[in-house]
């Protein structure tokens, strides 16, 4: 039950309630986006206050005009207003946030953004046969790319071919990012010397895109003989997304271009031979840099000019969800996590290497979920 | 100068600055989108203080590594710390909000999303250059459709193929919203009678989408003989969008339907014969649902069991920019304003009828932005 991580972690504040209304957290507890408010108290069950569409028959559904009308129905039902509510200040804008707050004028208002972030790093059977769909259909993706592969085209002409056949395979499109540092369209692909090119968002790498309003990805650039193309599109198959990177290159690259990948190839089989509940994520992230440095490829790993601080991160509902591999990270691996780790390395000339898999903590170690070819993909 | 009306607005209110950081903003005020704040005050120039990416070059440019820096920096540069300041309190997260509060500490916290939304909404010669071309990039895209549809074809494969053409005719992919209740995968291609189900966004229209995470648009109906195909695709060619809805049919449909369909491109001639600054958006409002009732087509417009209360709504960066035209508008048209218009209907077996175009305001009247062929297309 999705209810009871999150009442715990209330009744272990001394909250009497969460009131949530963000898209992503609403499907997490409904299984449905609707516009208006989940609210779940300490204990018993949620009741969802639906404003559109019309329609919604579940039990569970009481409908509002607006939010002012639900302390009047929780009175009504003989339920007490809280004292101390959650709010997702993370998530919902400042207007919306005192608006609530002056619904339910409540003695203390907290947040609801760190309780539902916590509980939903933990994955259910049913959310995890949601993700192995998308990594097969993700996979089934990736091997079309050679084919759609012809001489003359720029990075985003790849893509676009990319995009086309991931909606064939039932790509739902939308891409969901948490927080306002993140900005992406389906995904990645990167060529040559874009790849070294920063971002203004907390990607493991960067690209100038199409666009000055979307300076992320893929911007038009030729793929050239003796370059790689790495893809890293999104697994948004279902709404749950996997997170795969995989290298393609056109004609023979440099050797240090293959042993660097075989670096990124040989780390995620470490990553999967070694983890396992209890390891830490900052132990993670330290032994990943160790290696890295030990082979040479430090000013390479993760961006060239701007390089990110994390090797790794947990995926689900968003791209960006707890934990995150890297250095300062409290966090250790938990049964029911999925974690993206992606360790890659950018050339000046060549473009990027490495892979990305994303992965299942299980009680005992670490499944891979996104199986497929790890080796660079003739173009 | 896109200052000027911003700076007057916090003159009139006593504002000392404000203090930006969404990416729609800072592109509007900065041609680009960085991760960082634009420092506006009520009089002089803005100043760029830029996280990431690493490389801005401009003059107005300040790196910092957080928004605790900007206060420093401002004192150093022999400027005034502001006693009234404005943060876009619509756009970001209340903890955001607190935390840019707490950093400048000002007597008096206020909006500037508002301000924001007033001076885009009156768009600037280049701004309206950036339109003509979605338009035109627009109407290339709209006028292969027919030889992209196939019998047996689904709303969803028809619509995967027209994201594929306006990816290559240049869309940037992403199609931004404004506000908590948007959200849509590159634009609506609805069937059937998909075009009646109510989402719960606030489009013009609903359609039950491609999954319970996306519950907007096409949702795999498969399009049948005498049914309607309406496509309401992003024109997102540039950062400025247009947008613009046209109607196509698989064989004949009832005489209702062309009727209908008729009415809203009569509609829309008045709107262009009769539109210019002065005229108020009620009274759009107004004559439009007159106009409906009528011809006795009250109940099938804008939707059947889920009606939207506007007929129209000013866009540019955001689809979704002021002025709405709505019973309840206090705004008249003013010259520089772009605004779509979108009457439509829609019939149960059928689907939906009707045109949207997106006009310009001028100094004398109104300039139709979106042209191409307005009558049912045959597919």
């Amino acid at each position: 039950m999705k209810y009871g991580p999150i009442q715990q972690a209330m009744q272990a504040t001394g909250a009497d309630a969460c009131l949530l209304s963000s898209n992503v957290n609403i499907y997490y507890l409904t299984g449905q986006v609707f516009a208006g408010f989940v609210y779940l108290p300490a204990e018993g069950d949620a009741i969802w206050f639906v404003q559109r569409p019309a329609g919604i028959t579940a039990p569970q559904a009481v409908y509002i005009r607006k939010p002012e009308d639900i302390p009047g129905l929780l009175l009504s039902g003989g339920l007490p207003l809280p004292n101390h509510l959650l709010l997702e200040a993370d998530q919902i804008t400042h207007n919306e946030f005192l608006r609530l707050e002056a619904v339910f004028h409540p003695r203390q208002t907290g947040n609801a953004t760190p309780l539902l972030r916590q509980a939903r790093m933990l994955k259910t059977p049913e959310e995890i046969a949601q993700m192995r769909l998308s990594a097969r259909r993700h996979a089934a993706v990736y091997q079309q790319i050679p084919s759609l592969f012809r001489e003359g085209m720029t990075d985003l002409d790849l893509q676009y071919e990319i995009e086309n056949r991931m909606r064939q395979k039932g790509s739902i499109g939308v891409f969901r990012t948490f927080g306002s540092n993140m900005d992406i369209f389906m995904g990645s692909v990167l060529t040559g010397d874009n790849a070294a090119t920063p971002s203004p968002f907390d990607f493991a790498l960067g690209g100038g895109g199409p666009n000055p309003f979307l300076p992320i990805g893929a911007n038009g650039t030729p793929v050239r003989q003796g370059q790689t193309v790495m893809v890293d599109m999104a697994g948004n198959f279902t709404a749950y997304l996997t997170d795969m990177t995989r290298v393609y290159a056109y004609g023979a690259l440099p050797d240090y271009a293959y042993e660097a990948h075989q670096l990124s190839i040989d780390m995620n089989k470490r990553f999967l031979l070694e983890g396992k509940p209890g390891v830490a994520c900052s132990e993670i992230y330290n032994w990943s840099v160790e290696k890295v440095e030990a082979a040479g490829f430090k000013k390479n790993f993760m961006g060239i000019t701007q390089q990110a601080k994390f090797v790794g991160h947990g995926l689900g509902l968003e791209i960006n969800e707890p934990p995150v591999l890297m250095q300062r990270s409290k966090e250790v691996l938990q049964a029911g996590m999925t974690i993206a780790y992606e360790p890659k390395f950018v050339f000046p000339g060549v473009g990027a290497v490495g892979i990305e898999n994303t992965y299942l903590v299980t009680e005992t170690g670490v499944e891979k979920l996104t199986v497929f070819t790890e080796d660079i993909i003739p173009l």
